[in-house]
């Protein structure tokens, strides 16, 4: 499937759906559409992706190569930015379906369900839940598959990544391993899954015992992954649900190197990593006593070679477990401590 | 207005919604149904509510003398039970309005829409969510009001009936203070605010906040129902998303007397009250510090007089905090370390 990425204004660094598609989608990116980098390309940011040329706008493609256009970037809130509008409507005017994990449904939007409805296109939205969820029995731990799941000190620290890496690397050494995914760019890479943090608060846990289920049985090993931080003063309901719903046995503290106040709440300092440690194993014990038993650090900020392996390293000191940081230095040692 | 209550087999220990109700509501009280105790009394069960007789459904009522048929009971998930029906259906037909809490809502039930068209009856389903709720900003602290949480051990251990009784006697004691409704009793109760367990997980945070900010300034304590317990296998995150949504600046810990394991949950014990005290300040440290200041035990379950002031006794020193009863013993000393 052909599709373009919508990530204006903020490729690569603030669209990580963008980005998770690109390196772990099973899609044909034909352009990444992003009019503050316009005329450059994919590989001139990121080098271990599937490279594309950015482009301003759909007006600057062919719409009859596209099969469809996906919001690539997914602001806070979950709203539709009104300066996105001229792209979807040309991509809809052009035959192509759209694809998006807003929290705002495209299909509600008057012009594009009539858009879509006119030019035969579908609109996805993907973290539309199903109606049928309900509140979990607390029986996701019965499955025989190891339970995995990727904590953070933040949204966007690299849990989605880091969450894809293990689970393709620990299928690249042989073992039976798959992702749970439970926000959109999981759910758009894996082409399944449910959005958990647009089910109803009550059903969270629900929602992800649910998936646990389905395929808990069929795998040794399940990768969930993980949503914001325990202590986000916006999103942290959806991190508990997720850290009981799946009755995790091993976890994951995802972090990024330097950080140390919450993005888009700056006025809210990171505590220390041993207070994340304790807060998600003393939160996990009563339930299903996951430990911390490996941390990934995103040293993306660091240029460094030298200084990224350092960082690392304290981390690992820190955690008193094996660390790495996936994307430059592989998880051979991660993997080898959670499998 | 009038009301009857269905509480059929629960009341009145499972039938919080229907207590609630009686001990706090605005609400002439006709009868309560339930058909285990058809010919008793609410008062033969409950001594400090409004008295009302018990029948066993809608067809030993006068519908002409009643408003509305109210559900008092609340099933694990918030599901319909078939069973009810025929009271809902003698209700419309006899055209009382009927009010729900319940995650089903009764607008979506095509007989019950079309029987409240044909009888022009009102179905208000209280814990259905405004549309236009979002994330948290992480402000609710700014608000003028000191801001008092009830946390509890499990659900149903008293943090409604706590948050009721602390608001009711501070007011009564001259203070101006108020409740933030979370969840469908209160809302029935105060008659405004958002059933908290039923938006979308990602604004759970936010819609508490909102609510905070709406009357924050307008009042000294604003004190609000807090839901679930932090390690419950289904519905932490809707505690998680009230604790850091409200910024609270004190918690009380609500728990009942005896109890070991959570209920519904069998196989999950309760952690040491300590546990709950760590996790509950250990979360909210980063975003709003609050400390369990109070402690209130429910020692409906113990018959004898001093065995219940022996528990509220023992809870306070296990906490080192004062503690009470507040249905039993009032509040007097928790009031004075609170306010």
């Amino acid at each position: 499937m052909n599709i373009a990425i919508l990530a204006h204004e903020k490729f690569p660094d603030r669209a990580k759906t963008a980005l998770g598609v690109l390196r772990y989608g099973d899609y044909d990116v034909t352009a990444v559409l992003d009019r503050n980098n316009d005329g450059s390309r994919v590989g001139n940011f990121v080098s271990d992706v599937q490279d594309a040329p950015i482009v301003a706008g759909m007006d600057d493609l062919e719409t009859d190569e596209i099969d469809a256009l996906l919001i690539g970037i997914a602001p806070i809130g979950g709203k539709f930015d009104e300066s996105w509008r001229d792209d979807v409507r040309t991509a809809l005017e052009g035959g192509c379906d759209v694809i998006a994990g807003l929290h705002y449904f495209l299909e509600t939007d008057d012009e594009f369900a009539r858009l879509a409805a006119e030019h035969d296109c579908e609109l996805r939205d993907v973290r539309k839940p199903p109606a049928d969820l309900t509140v979990a029995d607390g029986v996701a731990g019965e499955v025989d598959a190891e339970i995995i799941l990727t904590v953070g000190t933040d949204c966007s620290v690299g849990k989605m990544t880091t969450t894809m890496e293990l689970a393709r690397d620990a299928r690249d050494a042989g073992y039976d391993a798959a992702v749970i995914p439970t926000g959109q760019t999981g759910i758009l890479i894996e082409g399944w899954g449910h959005p958990i943090d647009r089910v109803v608060s009550d059903f969270t846990a629900g929602a992800v015992e649910e998936m646990i289920l389905e395929i808990g049985d069929d795998h040794d090993y399940l990768f969930v992954e993980g949503q914001g931080s325990i202590v986000h003063p916006a999103y942290s309901a959806v991190t508990c649900g997720i850290l009981h719903g799946s009755m995790a046995d091993q976890l994951v503290l995802c972090h990024t190197a330097g950080k140390e106040v919450i993005h888009g709440y700056e006025s809210f300092e990171l505590p220390a990593l041993q207070t994340y440690v304790d807060l998600y194993e003393g939160l996990s014990e009563p339930v299903s006593a996951a430990t911390v038993t490996a941390g990934v650090l995103n040293t993306s900020g660091l240029e460094d070679e030298a200084a990224a392996r350092e960082a690392v390293s304290a981390y690992a000191t820190e955690l008193g477990v094996p660390t790495t940081d996936p994307i430059r230095f592989g998880t051979d040692d991660v993997l080898e401590s959670l499998l």
